[in-house]
């Protein structure tokens, strides 16, 4: 496994590989890499003849507020994974390498699936996503990419910038992995404390909640059921200092859809989107059904 | 020579033309191709194993009042151009084809070199531009692109995007082509009638005229030089219609220079530029100098 910093050096590397008729798949990740990223890395290894995983916390990506600064940033450990299973490369430059400037003067902005769900709350994110998945492609020149779904809206906006922008990449979506209480696998639950990871496998549960809601009719509204699972969160959660930040309903396409259960055609794909604070970490979750 | 007219083809035409370790130069114009193309063409023909033409007369670049619909389009002159150049492929895309939705959901925005010039009287026209510039790039993955310096903004707004986003290719600047009396080619100049055609030279003598009177000092103020020089210009245009939209120096990083003359360091490179409207067409200039 080569740990490569440079640009110029991936670049070349990329080069050369697809000169010798190598396919490239490549893992963006910010590190701090757990079940989930195993399992995303695993599928790349099994599809592709390299696989290159780049481990950089974009500062692009994070409001004033956030946590760029105290996100957990254990290389050491990122890298014995990525050798264990069998990484070609890790692409780890530095903020400098990526951002000399110390900003970028560019950005690639996806206008489709904004003002919704994380958007709504982090404005900018989506805007430093696509710019350094952008600059990231052109670096690593992979045939294909893979992102999990559990940042689903990100997943959506990649697709778009791919197809709008031309890459010719191919993007494979892979299933949320999770804890067995249903957690999600994220970098973020580090920040949880035990009392917190205790209960945190609700989220999950209350987005399964309302999908039986939907699919059993209880309600004939989705703003109903969204409200009932949100108090069924609220209750589990109720030994833990927490909000929800949202809870909605959407289908596949990022579109609304009718209030009224009986109203949306049969076969559309729904999804369930939350995002919880518990304490002050923010945990993001989806879930999606066919009606 | 090879007409390209599906994205995916082109796509994988350079693709086995890199596996083949073929130098690829990329020539992206509007079509209307004249002696500046010729020249920019050439140039690529020198200096690479393949040379791909673009013909595409971009949409999202003109704004809802400006020329698009009466751009001129002879394709077959410019397939005749292409082919008499030893172009080995020219990628001539439909709008559906770049824009299957009528739209770009994705925008690649430069922020800098912004706000000002050909930016403050064309809104939008710059985003446009690298968005397409973007989109040509992961079709056509050249290694090295050709770009005129007469569109001198449009050339610094590409050059940071390239460093921003990390695309792996090379621009290369092409010097301004001008008729014997000094006007700059440009497919605008078809739309001149014969009478503003005779005078259209001046645009380019009003840029050495404003240059002498900086380098010899003839007034201490750059904006007085500016001020005499439009004089000297609106003179010589006295017989047809026009009007001078900007007239401005700049130093060779498009940001603004003393305005006392003998305060600007010496072997500054300064560049004067103007946009004149002769009847109802929009002509650009520029020239570069030290000071």
């Amino acid at each position: 496994m080569k740990i490569i910093k440079k640009i110029s050096t991936m670049q070349s590397i990329s080069d050369e590989l697809r000169k010798n008729n190598k396919i490239i798949g490549f893992v963006p990740t910010m590190g701090a890499l757990h079940k989930a990223h195993i399992a995303i890395i695993r599928k790349a290894r099994k599809e592709n003849d390299i696989v290159v995983v780049s481990i950089f916390v974009n500062p692009l990506q994070f409001g004033p507020k956030e946590d760029y600064k105290k996100y957990p940033r254990p290389i050491n450990q990122d890298l014995d994974i990525c050798k264990k299973e069998n990484v070609d490369f890790v692409f780890y430059p530095s903020v400098k390498e990526m951002y000399p400037y110390g900003k970028s003067f560019t950005y690639v902005e996806v206008k489709k699936f904004r003002g919704i769900l994380c958007d709504k709350f982090r404005p900018g994110h989506f805007c430093g996503v696509s710019t350094v998945v952008a600059k990231l492609f052109n670096i690593v020149k992979p045939h294909k990419a893979y992102f999990g779904e559990k940042d689903y809206q990100q997943l959506k906006i990649i697709l778009r910038m791919v197809k709008d922008l031309n890459f010719d990449i191919k993007i494979i979506p892979v299933p949320t992995v999770r804890e067995d209480d249903g957690l999600a696998y994220s970098s973020r639950n580090l920040y949880l404390s035990l009392k917190e990871r205790e209960v945190a496998g609700n989220i999950y549960k209350s987005l399964i909640y309302c999908k039986n809601l939907i699919l059993n009719r209880k309600f004939k509204s989705i703003k109903k059921c969204i409200e009932e699972a949100k108090n069924y969160l609220h209750k589990m959660l109720s030994n833990v200092e927490h909000s929800i930040q949202y809870f909605e309903v959407y289908d596949d396409n990022l579109d609304v859809v009718n209030n009224n259960i009986d109203k949306i055609p049969k076969n559309t794909k729904l999804r369930i989107f939350a995002a919880v604070y518990i304490g002050t970490t923010r945990l993001i979750d989806n879930l999606g059904f066919k009606i």
